[in-house]
Order: structure tokens, then sequence, then C-alpha cells
């Protein structure tokens, strides 16, 4: 299935107070679509009105990114938290951003858990019934961002919401369509070509070549790109000329 | 200038995580508005979405209580924040309340500073004025509560917003209008039928007995109810009986 | 094995701001060692420092109670923490709380896991040894307490620290020598007989009933007294009678 | 008065979490002492246990540098602590550092307050009062550094510990040895000249020539080196570089 357009990601906002993180003035004119710490695993009130005021500035989409309540650990670390309590962080973290966009005008148009919360969503049932309930009665026409393939995205179907699968053009995947772990070798590809080459194949050909081989289906709506590497402006132009030449255009996320 | 109906005010919703604070279930039958703190000082996404739930449950307005960034203070320590930052942080903290009570598909009606960030903006006018225009920003109808006759009623006029005067009744006054300090002997009324006394007198006159004796007007849009004391229902059911033998209703704020 | 006395411990020091857990008061008379919250769960410098005056006004040992840093969810919510990170976090409370001791003159006798943490090094070889390494690495005289028998005692012998075995008389055992998990039915004793009951069979005879009938053998170095519940007191000082009449002592941590 | 020699001092142990702060890896190699966050206002166990491991390659002395309980404003921001909490909140820290740096076997030799914290006991009495009893009573061999001239070089001189005169060498000094506020121009020395300029003036003259002109007497302990500028290895080693021109040493506090 060869798409005619695709949305470029990034996470963003990951500063907070005086510690700087990521390098969103260089990459926000790249992307078509953002995700908004929103305080609990980085990102305060401050840096997510600034982080707004950029995006609002490049016309790029501009979206929730809710985390684990767990600055130090980054939100990368799994917490326990039940999935009430996922609803009830959901929530908050949501509704905190709304605010901040409505203060510009903005609107909010989809919503991405991050890091462990992420990963938790991709396995876990309930914590993903959890997250796509709480974008739901937040407001049904966000758009729920997951893991292509995952639990996630069943819950948001589930739910009637909007949902974009995510892939990764820098990342080795398994056989399963799961990500080959960090702590793996192969599992990030280094390689700018390689990078491109797996974006292309995923776009134009809907599926990835799995580091074992073989060629594993794939929905490809949204492609992540990381803003945290010294390569990442690099990657993501690369990226962008690649698409172009295939006469494959981007376009940002909730236009569903 | 006789009030035909009077708002009672209470904060809620100071619980954190395992740590209980208040006696919320048992004052919400008597009040008409609660201020739901959000957060930084108290409160947390789940004692937040519960604290909406028992406010439903009783028909009572919700507002958002925003405080300081320091929960081990609970809000009550002066902090240096720039008024940017306090803009941010109202900003944050009602957008959350906000993200909560659509959930439930209830309305958010006012806005209340807490504690410090409360008594900063009574005399501080960049302050007032940042908190004025956050809650505009976020939503022009919500109304704004403050200390009666203070700096941030004056910013909430001149942003174009609703606004409730707020009065205690348990609280001494000086001649100035505002409340004897803490510290000092006499500020804090702790007999029921002096409270009841100051309650009807500004209610009912229009002014109240500054502690050196002279009368003070004073507009009781709004009456906090403190909900902290043990004695707090009985104060609280007092003051209704005895409104109500003047035949003074209760009302709900954001009524305007 | 009949013991000749045993130390009878509890959690304090779990109030935070203006938060207020537990009955330290009221149990501190009762019991011979406290473990005291040192930030990351509960607790905060004040009332830590409050904490170990009433132990020293009381003749009790003071221990430090290192927990996960999850204020919300009061260390009791599993967190991915590194082995290494639980080294850090262990070391920073115990330093903590030691800086604290030091202004009164008050010694550190022992340091116990709090919650999960507590829990995770029951059965986790790795995260029992960074603990066991922590406590080494600051005091080698600190005694390490943890669940009889689990892996935490084997990782404090093996870094040659004095250990205690921590039983509990409140709560029903398993037949692998495990406490029955809290959701399921017959967890926790309610009735003060059962609980009396269940001390002294430990104490005198070496052994616990399991809930499926068989005896498991224990060592009751020292008896966990939970202090959040309303029956705290009526419990402890029932099981202090019970082994008075046994002639079994009480006896504080950390004398070895 | 010419010194024979001044110690070098930098705040280092910035960082948190992921977010990186400061360039102590350049920057050891040149100071004789570093001042380490604490994890109030930045820093974290594990920040500080690489720190501490840094300066003992180096051979630097090691301090504890606590902070306002506020990560988001880097401690840069004044809040209304009672001095007793100061107090605990110093206890707490210095302590956590202790237990950091006895796990690597290396002494903590001073204390310096941090930022806002750091100002305030410039001039308030009380507060540098329980900063000075807080290290006392950890520690009384702990050297104490301030401002200078200032309420906190009293305060320790009357509790008995060893004090430092801190000065910089890159900040503008009124007629009254207070600092030229960072909000006025000039504040700031710019010129690596200047910097050095002053330092000399400082460390060989005993005196400082403030913005207007005046020769102010000062003792120079401790040159206060930033590690946060892009900068600050090429002025530290400037200053050194000058230093050692006059024949004067370089030395680290505690030696007292």
């Amino acid at each position: 299935m060869r798409r005619s357009y695709v949305d470029l990601n990034c996470d963003m906002g990951e500063s907070f107070g005086p510690f700087l993180l990521g390098h969103d003035e260089l990459l926000m004119p790249h992307v078509t679509s953002v995700n908004i710490a929103c305080g609990f695993h980085a990102g305060d009130p401050s840096v997510m009105r600034r982080t707004v005021a950029l995006a609002k500035a490049y016309d790029v989409r501009v979206g929730a990114h809710p985390g684990y309540p767990d600055l130090a650990g980054f939100g990368r670390r799994l917490m326990g938290l039940s999935p009430d309590e996922v609803y009830d962080a959901v929530v908050y973290q949501v509704g905190a951003l709304l605010g901040v966009a409505r203060t510009q005008q903005v609107p909010v148009t989809h919503v991405k858990a991050h890091g462990a919360l992420y990963n938790a969503a991709v396995v876990d049932d309930r914590l993903a019934a959890a997250i796509a309930r709480a974008v739901k009665d937040v407001d049904p026409a966000l758009c729920l961002v997951g893991m292509c393939g995952s639990k996630i995205i069943t819950a948001g179907e589930e739910e009637g919401l909007c949902v974009a699968h995510e892939v990764f053009a820098d990342r080795a995947y398994q056989a399963n369509r799961n990500l080959v772990p960090r702590s793996e070798r192969g599992a990030v590809h280094m390689q700018i070509e390689r990078v491109v080459e797996q974006a292309l194949e995923m776009v134009t050909l809907g599926y990835v070549t799995a580091i074992t081989g073989e060629r594993v289906p794939i929905i490809a709506d949204t492609l992540c790109v990381h803003g945290d590497g010294r390569q990442a402006v690099d990657f993501v132009r690369a990226i962008r000329t690649a698409l172009s030449k295939e006469s494959i255009g981007v376009q940002p996320l909730g236009a569903c």
C-alpha cells in the first residue's frame, strides 16, 4: 500500500526550568506534528507555552505527550500505576496542555503517550484502555497516536477515536512488529542511508524488513523523528528529501 | 446594602496521594462553590477527579484553586515567581482542572488563587494582572474570585472578567480592609457566635467591624468557609441557619 | 527455638509538610525501633527532625526507611530503577537521616527498605545486593532489616552486615514463607487475638502457621507493628502484654 | 593584604536525571574546591555520586551546596521558608552529601548555600544563623563559605565555625560591598581581561574597585568560578595563569 502522504512527528518541549533538552528550534521547521511534554516526565508550564508558540509559528500540529510522574527518570522507568491512576494522569496532562494551547488559540489535535507509558500501552490491554478512555473523555475529537499494530491502537479504535499508527525509521524491528530493544546490537540505525531506506520502505511499500529478514506489514500514518540526537536535523531533512523525490507529501496528524 | 443571597465557598481536594487533608465529604453538602487544588500546592489527578465527582453529586459549583508549586509548604510560603511564571502556572493548573471536569461533563465556573499566591495578588499589581490575564486567556467566562477590594479584583475588572469579592467570617479585619495577620492576637474568631455575627454583618449590612472598631465597607459576594478545622461543619451550618432566618439565600458563584 | 527477646519496629515519620500520617506520638512509647521515612516516599526534613527527637525522648532506636522517589504513590508502586539507581537512592536517603540524627546526637542503627522497594528486594537479587552494598558503603555498622528468609537477608550477609529477620504478626503467610497478597482473602488478620497468637507462635516456637496449614520455620528478630490503623496501639500493647506473660523481653535492633 | 594563596571554587553537580547542566568534566581540573548540589534545586543521588567521584579523581575538595526546594526555579527564586525550615533543609542536604561522599571515602570540607538562599543569608540575620547552626550541628569541622563581609560570615563566626569569605571576579561590586544586581548595566564582566584584573586586585591588594570608583576592602579566601558559561574554562585558566605570574598559589578550602 503506497501512501500519498505521511506525518512527521517529534517529541518536544522536554526542557524543564533551567534544564535544556532537545533542539526544538532547529527541528520545528521540518516536522508536521509535535508531541509536547506536559510536566510529569519533562516540560513545565513556561516551556509548554513557548513550545506551543513555536509550533504555532511554523504551523505545526500540537499534541499532548503525557508520561509517568517521574522527572528524574524522564518517564522512561516503568511505574506501577493502576489503570485508574493512568487515566487520571493522562486526563490531567492533556487538560493542562489544552489550557496552554487555548491561550494561544491553538487547537490540540492528538495525544501520544511517552516513554515507559507508551511501551506499557503497547502490550497491556488495561493501560491501553485507560489511556484511550482518558483521551476520549477529555475530547473525542483527539487523535490517539500509538505504536503501529499495538494494544493502544486497538483500544483507541474501540473507543471510537481517530488513531494514528506510528513507525520508527531509525529503529530495527523484530518479526513480531516490536522494536528490537535498545540493549541489543543493531537496535538503532546510525547510518542516514539506512534510516531513509527504512522510511521509504514503510511509507511506499507498507512493510518493514525485520532484523531477521522477514517483511512485516506496517501502517505508517506517522513517522517518529527523534529530537535529541545531534544528527536529528540531518535525518529529518534527508527523509523529507527522499519522500519528496517519491512524490509523497507530508501532512499533519489529526486530519481525520 | 443588604444582599438577597450569598455564595459559600470552600477550598477542597487538598489531599495528596495517601495523605488525607480536610473533610470534603462532610462539608460538600453545605457549600455552594468549591475551589479545587490543582496539584501544585496540594491535590493530585486522582484526588481532583474524586473531588469533582463529589461536587457534581451535590450540585456544587467547581472552580480551580491554583497555587505556588510548593507541596511541602502547602503553597503558603511566598515564592519569587515572575509575573510570567505566575501566568504560566495558573494557565496550566486551570487547564488541568478543565480537563478533569470535562471528563465528567462538569463546567468550571471560577478561579481563586491559593495561599501565598492569593495574598501576593492582594497587594501586587503585576501578579494580580498576570493571574487575571491567565484566567481570561484560558476562558473569559470564568469568574475571578479574590479578596474584597484588592488588586486582584481590579485586575479582573480590567480584563473584563466577572469578579467575586470574597470575605471571611472567621477572620478579624483591619481598618484598611486587610485581614489581621494570623500571628497577631485576635486574628481568628474561635467562637461560633462571633463568626455568625460577622457573617451577618457583612452580608446584611455591607460592612465589617474592624478589630479597631471602625466600620469598613465590604462586598460579600462569597463567604469563605474553612474546611480544615474540626468545627468546620458546625460553623457553616450555623452560618446557613442564620442567613436563612434573615431570608438571605445561598447561591453559587459564576452566575454572572 | 524459643527467643528470649524480640524487637518491635514501626515505620514512622511518614507525614509530609501539612499532610499528617500515622500516630507516631501514640505508638512511640510502645516500640523499640523505628524506621524513619527519608523524604522520597514520605517524610520531609522537618518531619525527620521531629521524629528523631520523639524517638530520642523515648529511647527508641532510629533507623532509615528509604523508598522509591514517589510521594504520590507513597513508595508503594513498583518503579523501574536500575540497581545503580537504587544504590544511589539508598545512600542519599540514609545519609540524609544520618545528618538529621547527628544534630541530635542520636545514632542511626539500622536500615529497612520501604514498600515496593522492600518487596522488590525480597525477590530480586540485584536490587537486594544494591541495597546491601549501599548500607555497607555508608556505614558497615548499620543493621539491615528485611523480610525473613528473603534475598535482602542473603545480600546483607554477603556484605558482612548485621541482618535482622523481620516478621509480621498481622499478615497471613504462604507455605513458601511469602506473605499472602493483600488482594487475597484472609491476607490481613483483623482480630487482635489472631495477631497476638501469631506473634507468640513466631517468637516462642520459631514458626508460623501458613494459611494452608503448614508450619513454616521463621526467624523473628523483629516484629513489624503497623502504625497507620486505628487499632495500632491496641495491637502493640496486646502483643507486649502477651510477650511479657511468656517472659519474653523486648529489645531494640542494632545490638549486634 | 597580599595573599600567598587563594581557593578557586565552582558550583557543580547541577545536572538532574536526563537534564545536563554545566561543564563539570572540563572545569574540574582547574579548580580547588567544588560545591555539589544536593537534590533540592539541582542534582540527584546519581549525579552526586558521579560528581564526588570526579572531584576525587582530581583531588578537589568537596563541599555541600544546599538550596531551596525548587527544581523548576533552580533555587534562584526566593522562598518564604522559616529559619527552622532552612535549618532542616540544610541539615538534610548536607547529610545526604556526607552519605554519598562517605561511600567513596571522600571527606566533605565545606558548605556554601546556593542561589536565593545564599543571597537571603547575606542580609537576613535569622536565616544566616539557621544555616550556620545547621552546619555546626551536622559537623563543626565544616567550613562555612559565604559572601565576603555578609551576615552568613558573622553567623558562622558566632557558631565557632571556620569561615571562608567568597568573592566574585566576574561581577561588579557596589560601594557597600554588595554585588551590582544582574538586572543592571555592567553587572557582569564579559571581558576576560577585566575578570583577571579584578581577581588580581582582590587577591593581591585586598580590595575591589566598586562600579562607582571606590576601593572597597575585601577578603578573598575563595574566588567563585562560574561553570555554566561557554567561556568558563578560558576564564579560570586565565585567572590561574595570572595568579601564578604573581606567585600566588591555589589551595583548597577547609584547611583551617
